[in-house]
This record gives C-alpha cells, structure tokens and sequence, in this order.
C-alpha cells in the first residue's frame, strides 16, 4: 500500500495552471518564462502531481551534450551497453521532463527537441538507428529567463514556435507573504515586512543591482530569522550579499533593511 | 498483407510537388527554403508516401559530425564493429534522406554530401576505405530558412549550386484556414478567425518581433481553444509568449488578439 | 576479359590537359584553381582514364584530419590494427590523389603534403615510424577555388610553390552548348538558350549574387525541362534558386529567364 | 581511543560564525566574499571543527569539469567502473564541500549545483540515472573574490540567489598581530610592525600594485625573519616580490620596508 | 658490403657549413633562417651526409602535439604499448633532428625542446616518468621562415636564445643557374634565363605577389620545358599560377615571362 | 660506494641562496623572477645539491594538463593503473619541484598548486579520492619572466601570494667573464670582450631587439669561437641571429661585434 506524497506548496498567481493542463492534454510542449526565484520549479513538481506523471529534472549548462540528454554507450564486461539519457527514459516512461534553463544549453542541444516538440513526438536516437514514439502523458516543460537573453544565449526561434507560453513573474504581496511564511516558518507580521522589503528592492533602479531580490531570497532571510539571527544579520546575508557585491549600494540595501525590518537596528 | 497508411494531410500552394517529382526522377539534390513552421517537414512527408520511398529525417545541429550521418565503429564483444549513419542506410535502401535545418551543421558535414549531391551520387566512407554508390531512389533533401542567414551560418556556394531548390512562404489565406481547422479540430469561423490574426501579425514591422506567426502557432492556439482555453487566453500563451518577450509587444499583440478573435475579451 | 570504361565526357578549353600530362610526367604535384561547377572534376577523371591510373579522391572539410587521409589505429580483436587512409593507399598504389576544395582543410593536414609535393615524395607516416616512398604513377592534385580565398582560408606559399598551377574558367559557349545538351539530354537550341542565360548573368555586376551561374545549374535546369517542367519553373529551381536568396534579386533573374528562355512565360 | 585534533587556529573578525552557523542548521548553502589570503579557507576549516562534520575541498579552475566533481567512470577488470567525486562524496557522508574559487571554474560545473543550493538538496547523476538526496549534516560552501569578477568570469545570478553571503575583509589590527605572531613565531613588536607595514600597503592607491598585501604575505615575511633573514631581504621577497614586477613601485615598497620595519636599513 | 650513397646535391653560399659543423661539434642546436623554397631542407640532408648521421625529418604543423614528437602508448594484445616518436628515436639514435617550419607547431611543441637544446641535453618523457640524455651525435635543427612571423605564430625568445643561427638567402645567379639546369635537365641557357626571370620578379613591389618566386618553382619550370612545353605555358604553370591568383597581376607576369623567355611568345 | 657529484658551477649574485634556503626550511614556495637565459635553472640546480635534495623539472606549456602534473591511468593488461605524475613523485619523495616558465601553463594547472603552497602543503588527487601529505623536504620553485608579463599570461594573484620571490638579474661583469670563460673554455680577455659586448647591447633601446643577449648567448659565441669560427661569424650566428630577424638591426648589431671583438673584421 502506497501514501500519496502530499502536493508540493504552490499557490497559483493567474491561469498558469489551466494553461499548462490544456496544453499537456494536447500534447504540447510549454516553455516556462521568468526571473530566477519566482517558483518555476515547484509549479512544475505541482503540476507533475496534479496530472500523476513522474518528473525527470534537468539543469542545463554549457556543457550538456546531446548524449547526457539522450544516453550513451557505457563499456560493461567488454561490451558497449546503452544507458538511455532522463530525456529517453521521460519519452519511454511518459514522463514530464523539465529542463530547467534551457538557454544554458547549447542549441544544438535544443535541436534534438524539434520532432519531439512538434506533431511528431517522436525522439530519433541516431547512435542506435531507431525512432521513439514518446509514451502517452510524456510532456516536454522547458524553463527560460527572458532577463539574460543575449545574441549567444536564445532559444531559436523554431524551438520556441514549437512550443506554448507561460509568463511568470513574483506572486502578488498577500500570496508572497504566504509563502514566506509557511516556507520560513516565521510569524505572518515578518513575513509581510520581508515581503514590503522584497517589493521596496524591486521597485530601484538596478543599476547597481544584479537582480531584483526574489521570492526565494526572501525566504532564507526568514529562515536565518528563525534560527536566531537578528533581522539585520539576516536580511544583510540573505538579500543584500546575493544582491550586490558593490560596497555603496550595499549601504543603500543596509539602510532599506534597517527602514523595513522591525529590530534589525537594535 | 500490410495496409498502406494514410498520406500525411498536406496542401499544397504552388508548383512544388512538380519541381521535387521531377527534380526526384532526374537523382537530382532538393533544397527547401522557408520559415519556420511553413510546413516543410509535412512536405517531404507527403513526397516520400507518393513516391513509395521511406523517409529518414536528420535534425541538424552545430555538433553533428560527420560520423553522425555516415557511421562510426562500436566496441562490440572485443570487437570493433561498424554501425551505419542515417545518410549511409539512406544510401543502401534508396530512401528520401531529409537534413532538416542543415545550416545549423558544420561546414564540414555538408562537404561530404558534396559527391552524393553531383553527378557522381557516391557517398565515400573514409573509415571503411569503400565508396557506394547510391541506390535508385535515393534523394538528398536538404531546407534551410534564410532568414536565419548570416556569414557564420550559411550554406556554402559549391554545396548550393549542387542542388534544386524550392520556395517555401506561408498557404493562402483559404488553405491555411483548412489546415488550422483539420490539424486543431476546431470549427471554420474560429480557424479563419485564427489565419487573420496570422496575417495581421505577419504585416507588421518586424520590429519587436523575434519571426512572424508561423502556421504552426496557430494551430497551437486552435488547440488550446479546442481543449476550453478563452480564445485570448489561447492566444497568447501560443502565439504572443513565443514570438516575443518584450513587455509593450505583448501588449500590442493581445489587443490585436483581442480585437481578432470573437469572445477574447470577455 | 575486362572492358574498358568510356573516357569520361570532358572537352577541353585550353593547354590543361598537355600542361596536367607534363607535370604527371615530372612527378610534379598539380593545384586546379577555378570556380566551382566548371568541371575540375570531370577534368581529373578524364585525366586519371587517359594515363591509366586509379583515382583516388578526398572532399576536404575542416575537420579533416591528418589521420583521415593517412591512416589510423583501429581496435581488432584486442590489437590495434593499421588501416591506410586514402593519400597512403594513392602512395603506394601509385594512383592520382585528387583533394577536392583543398583550403576547406586545415593547414596542419595540408603541411603533410609536402615531402610528398616535392623532390623527395615521400609520406612520413609518424605513427608507424615509417616513410613511404611514393610508387611510379603517383600524383597528387588539389583544387582550390580562389574566390573564396581569405586570410583564414587560403593555401600556405609554402605548399603553393610545390605545386604547378592549371587555371579554369568556364567554357567557351560553343563547348558548354555541346556539354549542357549531352548532359541534359535537351536539344541543342535549348542548350543554347541556356548557355545565353547563362553568360548574360555571369556578366551581371555580383551585388545581389552570391556567384555567378556555373555550367552544372545550367545542366541542372535542362534536366528538369527534360522532365517536363516549363522553362521557368525549372530556371528558376535550378538557377535563380540557388543563386539568391533576396527576392529582389530573384524578380531580376526571372525577368532574364523569361527573356531568355522560349516559351517560359506562358 | 581517538584524540579530538585542535580547532583549527581561526579569530574571527564579525559575526561571521553565528551566520554560517544559522545557515549551517537551515541546510542553507554559504557563498565566502572576499579577497586571497585574508583567511576563508581557514575559517572553513573551523568551522568545519565545531561542528564535527568532515571536510571536503576542491581548488576550482577553468579545466574543472562536472564529471570531477561529481564522478566517473574507470575501466577496472574490463568493467567500467563509477567512482564517486568529492561532491558526490560529501554528499553521501554529510560533508561540508568547499569549492574555493568558485568563480574560477566554468558555469556549467556551477550549474550542477542548483538542486542541491535549493529545497531539493539533490544531485541528480545523469550518469548513473540516480538522484542523491544529500545527507544531513551536508553543506555547500562556495568562496568568491569580488575584485576578480568581470564579465566572462562570474557567478551567475540564479547561483547566487540560492545561497547566504558572508563578506571577509581583512582582521582588525590587532587580530592580525595576534595571527602573524602566532603563525610565524615571531615576537609581538615585530608582528605589529608588519601589520602596520601591511596597512601601510593598503592604504596605497592600487595603480602598480596587483592586490594589496594579504595577512598571508605578512606571516610569510615573519617566517622568513624567524628564520634569520634581515627584516629588509624577508619583506622584499615575501612582501614586494609577490606584489609588482614594476622596478619603480618595488623602490617604493622598499621604502616602506625601511621606514616601517626597524632594522631593515642596517 | 654497403655502398655509401651519394652526397645530395647542395651548392654552399657562404660559410653556412662551416657554422653548421661548428655547432654541431659543440651540441649546440641550429635555426635555419630564410624563405620557402631557398634549399633549406636540401642543406640538411647534405649536412647529415657529410657528418654520417641519420636524418629524421618531421614536417610541423598546427596540430602537432608533443606525443607526436615524444611518442605514445599504443594498444597491443590489450596491453598498452610505448611507441617512440621521431624526436624520442633521434635523442636514442644520436640522429640529427629536423623539424621544418617549426614555428607551425603550437608553442607548447616546442617548449618541449628547451632542456634538449641547453646544456642539459635531455629529454624528460612525463609519460613514462623517465629523462633521456642525448646519445652523441644528436643534434636538433629547426628551419623559420621570418616572413611569416606573426604575434601568433613566432619562435618564442626563450626557444630562440637557445640556438645558434644560420640565415639563407637564395644563390648568388651563377649557383642558382647551376642548380636549375640540373635538378630540370635542361641547358645552361634557358637556366640562365628562368635564374633572370626569377630575379626580375624578385625586384618587384610585393604589391600583388604572394611572395617571390624561389628557386624551387624555377626549376618546375624547367622541368615542364624539358618535358616538352612551351617556355610561356611552362612558366605560367609553374611560376605565375603559384605566385598570385590576381588576373591583372598575372598579365603582369606573363609580359615579364614574354620579355625573359626566348620562343614564349610564338 | 656512491660518489657525491660536484655542485653545478653556479656563482651567486646576491643573497639570493640565502632567502631561498630560509624558505627551504619553513616549507614556503619560492618564485624566480628573471629574464631568459640569466641562470635561474642552473641556481636551482645548485640548491638541489646544497640542500640534498632530488630535483624533479618541468617545462610548462600551454597544453600541460594537471594529469600531466599529477599522474594519470595507464591501460595495462586490461586494468586502468594509476602512474604518479612529477608533482606527485615530488611530493611523495620530499624532491623539490621545479615548474620552468610556469605561466605557460594554463591557469587551472597552476591552481593545483595552492594546496600545494600555503600552510596545507597537501596534494588532492581528485581521481584517486586521495589527498597526499607533502613529505619533508618537498619544495615547489617556479620560474617566471615578468617581461613576458600579459593580460592572458600571468600568475594568478591568488597563486603569487603563496610564493616568496627571488628576482634575477644579470651577473655583475667580474662573474659574467668567469661564467662564460669556464662554460664556453675560452680564454679571459676574449670572455672580457663578449660580455663587453653583451652589456652593450643591453644598453640598446630594445626597439628592433626581441631581448637583450643573456649570459647563454653569450656562451654560445664563445663555444663556436673555441671551435675555430671567426669571432664575427661566431657572434652573428650565436648572438645577433637569435636577437633580430630585421635586417638593419642586423646591420648595427655586426658593427657592434666588429667594434667590441678583436679580429672580428680581418
């Protein structure tokens, strides 16, 4: 007898979730876009228990070759074995496979995604001459920071035509606070000024910022919280360190948090 | 007794099943240029049913060598073993070899169609020391979007004027009306609906648009709608999220949603 | 009893084929320059069946290695076992070695040409500890198209002056009529349509052009008229297609087709 | 009987140990800021100390690939055989694993450790087609020199934003005496000589000099002097050689030597 | 009972063998210094005649890397095998080594080179973890053409102050006729006028010339004269052909060829 | 019954013996600073032989791997068996561990050493799990020409603030005549008169110069005048040889021998 794990904590901002079960239904592929700490990956392991598919995860980086995705010949006892890669073992199980930051990847990485993105859902594995048919209930999620797009690091566009959108920014205050709540185990009153501070950072020119303070940032500043540390301390290593390395604006961040956190000036 | 499968729904615009029938019986090479999402895959689906040939279709890529298309040996048993490419078996069973976007390809891998594609129509194997000559019914088709042209990414001139080329655009208003209808199971008004969206979007200024809607975002969209997305919900997950990711974009094209598709704005 | 193949069709233009038999004679190493679909080619094969020996021929890349054309390690049964490349079976064979587009090559693979190209020709072959002598009747050719010469891409001076330069153009009109109605298997007025087009668009200044017209897409466009297509579609596939990308410049072409062409207006 | 060794001799400058402590007991991953040689791998080592977890360390560099940190693959016996790397290591024991000079090494080796800074605290081993849940008692400590930081080599935002900052500057003077005495065995006068020397340095504009001068020069110029050096031949080779090539700025830092250090001008 | 071959035909141009002899006595290492084609290679071979070495003689290039002078392991019979490589042989053999156009060879190659070509005279092989001392006789020989020195490509100070130089030119016109009426067969006539020919072109502005005209390519002509062609398409072959690939440049040439060659312009 | 060889013939500067047995003896790393040629090879010698110590050298280059420092599997008999690189024997056997020219290496090889260089002294061998304990006596020397200094080549100043410096110059006129009398045996005026010579050529702008003569160039000369050279071919081939490839320079350089060697001009 197996216990269904509890869903994992997500609140919903707007129709993300309608739009990603139609599409799944369909058998589209969906690209998921937004700023990093905005709760992309945790949508996505929601989703995967909402709809009973397991969930294959893959951080792309520069140096993700079509093999690690796909598999490869390993030498066993003499002989070459194939291994399959999450991607083959997502399209033969009917898995949902979430490739997180795809941009990352290299494009001809993506490229081997185009006939399983499409009408044809299909994965050739050319190293062993056959064709796959993807499994039913397998669904290809890809994730994207629209932020760091530069000429060397895009999705091409005939890997994103192939595939439906959803938009993710930060959840509104009354949802964030939730969140940073529940996750950081803190009082609701503290969550709410974190969150205030969130959104105070959010709203600064970013010149001297790198990236505005996520939801995620907001969440290890309350956990410091709860272990002890005074708010400052915590918000000073949990936000402003993340955030910037330059010693002026790190003032300007000290300031805010010493405005915005009960106690943190005692 | 085997039953033959349908033919793949294709439509065609102008000449083109003439050009790639006739091109086909002369063993000449076939060059498709067009878009994204235009329906080349589709194309050379229907030529491969009508002229009884199998298909098999390469997704190009900047890391596919050489080896990929033609063969490489295997460690098998102590043994080393050849292990044909998808070119080469195309090669030996005279089947229609489609190199999807093949600019994407090295240089390099495109050299070695250079004899397939010329009156010699060999495929020499360095590795194994033999040169085959293509079986009958063998054809090289190759596409390439040239809108994606640039010095570092293009097909070179003696690979070029080895080959037959055919014009891809998007179908008439009429045809792709059907095809958005046939593909997303939904009813004409919504498909003609969806093809004048299309043709709206396709006459702006490119300006903050990454490529115009392909046929195939459209279809997307139709799917959406068919699964009980709101028409403008449809719309923009698969039509605005993937053709841009700029703010003051996407609100341009939802009011062009909007004001295009019937019930968008309830 | 073995029959002799027919001499492949080759007409000559000038001294090429006294100037190539001199230089076999000598034991000099031979650079074709020419742009591409002349007929370089064909002339080397023509050249091979006249002196009666086998030819040997390398289309170059950039991945081209020096193992690739002399030879490499491969695993047998538990041994590494030798396999000669093409340039060390042309050695000792004593056959004409014929490198295709010899700049796309690396330098390093071209360097090996040179105790080979001069007084001593001989193949140092590092790996086997070993230096080839090469057998009478070897002789080595390369081609080389200088139009596409750069600073990356050129033949070093110092392999140059190995070698003794042939330089090809395309044909006269009364040989390329003759070669474009045999090939094609049109009747020569319409070879002779072809031929005009042909030369009106070589003497085109080359903006829009990325090269001029050669005698194969000339060939090309009369094998599909043989087919049955009109002179206008088939121009366009095979001329106007491969040439232009800019639909300005293909308006322009077909224009010219339609004046040049009988009957391709209808 | 196992004898606990001594902690490790480390005075802290700030609260720096109640935060990476906080940290420590969230299962919060730790990024170091701050300049060479001003005592993070120290810290690290006592922290390490106090609370009894083992220490694992990885140099990074630009050569470091996924596969070294996390495993490989080794023929043994004819099998290919996995070994564990020192981050799979760590996070199977419940080590702390500290890769100093995070930013030196590639993205991609950094991108490996997004599931494991988050709430997943899991590395997926494509390799194995595992997923390891990281022990308790495991953390991530990562070390950063802001002053190197430039475009191609930085740590990417989405890295960043999973970890708690703690910035190292160098100890307050008479920290640093206490630590140059004691590690180089010399007496206090002499230590705070060369700690007023060091702040002397610092105080300087940068212009030729490459970084200022770190707690490690000066403890090497006291071990050099412990050992019967003159205080001027210690501090020129421990202290200026390391800092400039430039003849001028040496003459500088010489005289520095010999105003700060008493009797280095005998 | 061996016969001693004969000694390979070079004619001095200065004291280059008193040098050459002189270093060799003192195990110092020599750069030859001069132009493609001036008889570098030939002077070698003549040397090592003289002084009853062997010759191994290793062409460089881009992609030659030190296991390619030091040697590797091998597999055989399953074990791995050590094979020397050139240099390894030459060091064991006390043999003169002759690397041509060394500064082809990227610089790790030839860093491998320094503690052989100091007082030292060994070769440390890392791979088997073992050092060699020259056996006597050895000698290492580089050739460097300074016309193609670049920031990239260039012998490094610290590779060249280990060497003794010897510059070439090419012969005085006396030595030179001499050499091309042997090495062509041809008579001393038409020698002496390809030797004007060839200095004519030397006087040229370099504008449109590749570089100038060696003695190498006159005596290619000389060879196709012998063989029967016309002195006019001989010296285009050989000489113009190789020199440039500009058509006014080579009108240029073939007037210079005209005025210089008697019966060229029949 | 072993026989202690003499100490290499090394006349001190400075106190350069003196810093590097301090460092010696407090375990620290040592940098040489200094121009080609100037002895610090021939100085570490030296101190191998007071200190009694094995001496393990590496040449670095651009393409020396860490494995190539700290050891590698071998295939032998089908088992993968680890061999020790110099680095590692180094540290194994307390040897002192010459690294010459150390920024040729690549930055990520000089990273492995700082384990190696601070208060550690631990070798971590990542493919074996291991870390190694330096053993007493082990002492890492680096060599560095700070003239060669750019932004792609330098050390690292994370890795210079692990090393004491020693810096190198020239020998004063007295040692230099003694140096090159005994090393090249010759006599004491013709030695007076070379590094006459010498130093004047280093009062040289350095404008048509690679780099002054060092003392090994200056050796040469006089070993190729002990062979029975004149001294001006001498000098040419040995000093102004290897210092320009202008043939001006050349010019002033051969004025100067004529000017500063006695029957240089006969």
């Amino acid at each position: 007898m197996s216990v269904q794990p509890p869903r994992p904590f997500y609140v919903p901002v707007g129709n993300e979730e309608q739009v990603f079960k139609a599409a799944y239904r369909q058998g589209l592929s969906i690209v998921l876009k937004g700023p990093t700490g905005c709760g992309k990956t945790r949508f996505v392991e929601a989703m995967a228990h909402d709809l009973g598919r397991p969930l294959i995860t893959v951080s792309c980086h520069d140096d993700l070759t079509t093999a690690d995705l796909v598999g490869r010949f390993l030498l066993r006892g003499g002989e070459t074995e194939w291994v399959d890669g999450p991607l083959t073992r997502a399209v033969r199980e009917g898995a949902i496979c979430y490739l997180d930051e795809v941009v990352e990847a290299r494009q001809d990485t993506t490229v081997v995604l185009h006939p399983l993105a499409d009408h044809r859902r299909q994965l050739p594995i050319e190293r062993l001459g056959i064709t796959l048919d993807a499994a039913p209930g397998f669904c290809l999620v890809v994730s994207y920071n629209p932020g760091y797009q530069s000429v060397l690091k895009d999705l091409k566009d005939s890997t994103r035509q192939r595939m439906v959108a959803i938009e993710f920014g930060f959840p509104t205050p009354d949802v964030e606070e939730k969140i940073v709540a529940t996750e950081a185990g803190i009082g609701p009153d503290r969550a709410a000024e974190l969150v205030r501070l969130g959104q105070a950072i959010r709203r600064l020119e970013t010149g001297g910022l790198r990236e505005v303070a996520s939801t995620r940032v907001l969440i290890a500043a309350g956990r410091l919280i709860a272990e002890g540390l005074s708010p400052r301390d915590a918000a000073r290593a949990a936000i402003a360190g993340p955030l910037t390395d330059d010693s002026t604006v790190t003032r300007g961040l000290i300031e805010m948090i010493d405005a915005y956190l009960s106690g943190s000036d005692d």
